[in-house]
């Protein structure tokens, strides 16, 4: 295990406290308990939270600023955060409208985060985030997880809640956003979490993990290495029977990278996965290649369809100032 | 070898009809001969023009846009370009004050630079790159190599010219912040071509390469693995002696990943480097933390260091708008 690190036991802190030197315009880092908030709140604004395990960078940290969220949670790499994070998050943060909790769909997060939710005195609600068609239950998870749909709720819901919106308004446009959203990845080779030092899991040169959660989870098949084109079109059915997108729908697309797979291959899946579109007729309104949901030095990629009404692009459009995603500003 | 392709000889074609599909808005494919350029020329201001090996993106293509480059000519993976794209890509986007190229220090490149330089109609200059303080020469390259650098001067001298300055200031200035620029990186693991279709070094599962070229060149020494704050100490040292920052200088801090280490690492890199500095009293101006001079999926990271003055800040506060890149609108 090669890793730009020190001690394994520091490895977070120091992740988090390099980033909040970085971004120190934008963030504040909590120590005790662990969570980064935005420096400049805004009175009478819904303040949005996420968090969730480490490991997914800029997920969910990377996204705390103008525009998207209000905090961040890190839980250890690959494991939740607590409820005590989330409610001092939630004190620290609201200024009167109330906390939206933005949730990936994974057992630990979510028992924790409802734990949150119940013991906290501010007014709050949730969001739960499942964009992954890959499996109905997974190794954390009840029915399905949230994967990279996660950064289109959080940049949406955010923009609107930085439009004035109340706590209703923005709890129902991200469940809205989220049944409009559906993802699939495939990985190349597994990860290593720090602390465990081994291979999450074990693959063999030549095989891909169809559907691969962003923790390694199994997906739907272990298959032989295929081409960009066929991943894109094995990814994609799955994605479209999910979600039926109608002949004129107007799709966001988003080709994401696991963190151990460059960019020039992202761009080459991104054209694989406009040629599919386009041989069936749909249209893309909108395009996001990047490594946004990581899942530590993973190869592979994510590919997530968005369904968008005139709405949510003028959310997607606005402007964003976030250390992950930053435009308009 | 399992990445994102189709038939190897396509890759490139790919990836770049995808680049360009994705942030249509902001640029135009030319594809005989092969270069990327602004969609939307402004009329009357230099042209900037790099280009290089592909397989280091974002780098050149991604930093196409305002306030940055006009053109960039890529060539194979890991392969310089040739003069013809730098001719095609100087006569399109020359607007009347003529053409900077932009060279990162390689024999191929710089003699097809040189070459299209002395063959090109448009009247044209040329900066060269050599931050890398790593090795005095090395497998492509007579005197230093050039690296991340390359992303300052471009974003640097982009600003200069878009507020107007003729050829011979942004000749002079690209120089003088080359000149104020140094730059090492440490690979973990090696990356693979996929024309080569094998591993371009070898590397035990205890080494580093420290001072790896972003090809793979060797660096100074191959060494056991170690903490991340012996390795930041490492690289400074050998940056700091070339660069003599003074005592009061304030600095560029640009922590680069290869392509294939997730940003968790590079932010804990990042604290490594900034508590590197701050112990000998060097003050931080400017940070910049991501992926923009890449190794294919090499793991592995590098650190820039650029001594600020008051108008290179300005020039790197300013708007940019690229697909790699991006503030200020």
């Amino acid at each position: 295990m090669k890793k730009f690190m020190n001690h394994v036991d520091d490895f977070l802190t120091e992740s988090l406290a390099g980033f909040a030197a970085a971004h120190s315009d934008l963030v504040v880092l909590n120590t005790e308990p662990v969570f980064v908030r935005r420096k400049v709140l805004k009175p009478g604004k819904v303040a949005l939270i996420s968090g969730g395990g480490s490991g997914h960078e800029p997920l969910h940290s990377g996204f705390v600023g103008y525009g998207m969220l209000d905090a961040a949670c890190p839980g250890q790499i690959f494991t939740s955060p607590t409820p005590d994070q989330m409610m001092a998050a939630a004190k620290t943060v609201d200024t009167g409208a109330g906390v939206l909790f933005i949730v990936k769909n994974y057992s630990g997060d979510l028992m924790n985060f409802e734990m949150a939710s119940e013991m906290s005195e501010v007014p709050n609600a949730m969001v739960l985030i499942n964009d992954d068609v890959a499996v109905e239950n997974s190794s954390y998870t009840t029915g399905r997880r949230g994967v990279a749909g996660a950064v289109i709720v959080e940049k949406l819901v955010g923009s609107m809640a930085e439009s004035g919106a109340d706590l209703e308004q923005c709890k129902a446009f991200g469940d809205r956003i989220n049944k409009r959203t559906a993802s699939m990845g495939v990985a190349f080779t597994s990860c290593t979490v720090p602390a465990a030092r081994t291979l999450t899991f074990k693959i063999g040169d030549d095989e891909i993990e169809v559907g691969v959660g962003i923790h390694g989870e199994p997906g739907r098949r272990r298959a032989k290495f295929a081409p960009a084109d066929a991943i894109a079109g094995e990814l994609l059915t799955a994605i479209a029977e999910d979600l039926k997108p109608a002949a004129d729908a107007e799709l966001l697309v988003l080709v994401n990278g696991l963190g151990g797979t460059p960019l020039g291959e992202l761009y080459l899946l991104f054209n694989s996965t406009r040629t599919w579109l386009e041989q069936r007729g749909l249209n893309i309104g909108r395009v996001q290649v990047g490594a946004l949901t990581t899942s530590l030095e993973m190869a592979g990629a994510s590919i997530t369809l968005c369904v968008l009404d005139d709405e949510m692009k003028r959310h997607w459009d606005s402007a964003v100032h976030t250390p992950g995603l930053r435009w308009g500003v």
